[in-house]
């Protein structure tokens, strides 16, 4: 296989899942569709098993894997939501999971991850430095890897859910995704454009961390200090290696969010939608929101919505009235 | 049409309703098994259009009624999801709506209302003095009166969920439907009795107000004093008229609920399941996690999640870790 999953690696993972995971419906959230300026669609991974879309390219990984590379465990570094991803597909494989987790985790990816079994050590340092030593202990003890963004079958299970949105809408106009390593747009992407390319693919990242807005301008891959968005699962300095070309190759436009705009979108989605997402999940909204994304009140848009893993007193620090209503940029 | 729907009616309301409603999708809550001691399913009505199942009878009544019996307007009281029911069927139908609700309606319901184009008034006084002004009123305007829960083609409207869990979900063990007038368990327990009968169906209510426990005791209608509980959606003080005597038929057990459990339900369903409900709404979930109804941990139990219209602050409140989690009653 090589560095990118194809349509028909996407289609495997598809039945690869079906048993394990859900197809998350899609959900008409009506109720914004003024604020918004569009058909509003959601696709809800909040309400995925372990809370978030993760899982999908966990367990395609981990389910391809032969069974003697897994015997030992399995092992990854993650923002959280990648280690429950995987922490679940250890358990239901039997086998032992340990997750390196930055020190920053929120603490309810922390408490999921071990609820589901799994071993975690919090480290103290950066993604490179964390990386490291997660290659470390995976060749002391023999543990498989599995990169959350880099690796293509992780990339077809995450791509999945463009097959599912093309199949219960099969006239979207165009579908908002969430940016942080980029293996989730890289799957949805190469679905989308496989099977309907005439659907607008837009990514969206935290104007904290442009570093994938920076990179397109510059024809490179641009590594940036990391600043501290509240998008904890988006918190990432450099675009993911393997996901950057197919990103540049289908991805139609990459838009910017401020952070203030990813608050407004969780207070949206809670108050119009009923939905509890973490801020990562909620971008897709404040771009819409802030009116960063162009769009036809007719036109069909879906938000891929990330999840929901966020502490409940993080949730009602978010929901007080202290933050008001926040106007317009172009206002 | 006597007093009460039969499984027809509801049938009927079902396909009247289509064009115009929601079939919510009944969401797995696995992640909530263990402390809940069953296989928990969840009929999320706070997805509904206007965020509560109340549309869906304020509907079928309307849509059922001569048009020349509503030219002049629709009118009723209600603790706030059934004036946006009926607000959004006015708007529908292209008539005037006008509601009469209680001071005490959170601000979110009163908006919401007002923002689907009816006419609000605020009335400073008990349920009985409240109807006896809505009646004054469409007498003097010659309005139509829809009534929250008396009507049985309301009921027959909220039935519809009782067959959306059948069709859904067809081994069903146990369905449990909160309590306020009564118009949503006789429509659902109706609609359950027909066409599976061995489906045990569960009433619960807030143990401030135990007045269809109560009711059940004494063989006869008992009007209580009104208590403030945190659930206003079943803050009323006696059996409906209409719905009491089919409750008694068949609705197989009731079960009274204290508000911290019905705040731990809303801080569960946060965590657990992403979804923002109400204090009405949760009290199923509450009554799970309080040990109050006996299940099988094969069971498969679903809850009726009625809406998810509450202030933002308010869910601030109820999420802040000052509401720390509350032992099982049983421990």
């Amino acid at each position: 296989m090589c560095d990118r999953p194809t349509i028909q690696d996407i289609r495997e993972a598809q039945e690869r899942l079906k048993p394990h995971i859900k197809h998350t419906p899609l959900l008409r959230g009506e109720k914004m569709d003024e604020a918004l300026g569009c058909q509003i669609y959601l696709k809800p991974e909040n309400l995925q098993i372990t809370g978030a879309f993760k899982i999908r390219g966990a367990l395609n990984k981990s389910l391809s894997l032969p069974k003697g590379e897994i015997a030992n465990g399995i092992i990854a570094t993650s923002s959280g939501n990648h280690a429950q991803g995987l922490a679940y597909a250890a358990r239901l494989l039997g086998v032992k999971a340990l997750l390196v987790l930055p020190v920053t985790t929120p603490k309810i990816k922390i408490a999921n991850t071990k609820a589901l079994g799994a071993e975690v050590i919090l480290f103290d340092g950066d993604t490179a430095a964390r990386w490291k030593r997660v290659y470390e202990i995976a060749e002391e003890n023999k543990y498989a890897v599995v990169h959350a963004f880099e690796d293509p079958m992780v990339m077809a299970g995450q791509g999945t859910i463009g097959c599912e949105i093309l199949e219960d809408l099969e006239d979207v106009d165009t579908v908002i995704i969430p940016m942080g390593g980029g293996g989730l747009i890289s799957g949805i992407a190469t679905a989308i454009k496989a099977i309907k390319p005439s659907v607008r693919v837009i990514g969206v990242e935290p104007s904290l961390t442009p570093k994938y807005f920076q990179s397109r301008i510059h024809k490179e891959r641009i590594s940036l200090p990391l600043q501290n968005t509240i998008a904890d699962g988006l918190r990432i300095s450099v675009p993911g290696q393997n996901p950057y070309p197919i990103i540049e190759e289908y991805v139609d436009e990459i838009i910017l969010v401020e952070d203030s705009y990813i608050i407004a979108g969780m207070q949206t989605l809670a108050n119009d939608a009923k939905l509890v997402v973490e801020p990562a999940a909620s971008i897709g909204i404040g771009a819409l929101l802030a009116g960063h994304i162009k769009t036809r009140p007719d036109e069909k848009v879906c938000a891929v919505l990330t999840g929901g893993n966020w502490d409940l007193c993080e949730l009602a620090e978010i929901y007080k009235p202290t933050h008001s209503p926040i106007p317009k940029a172009s206002e």
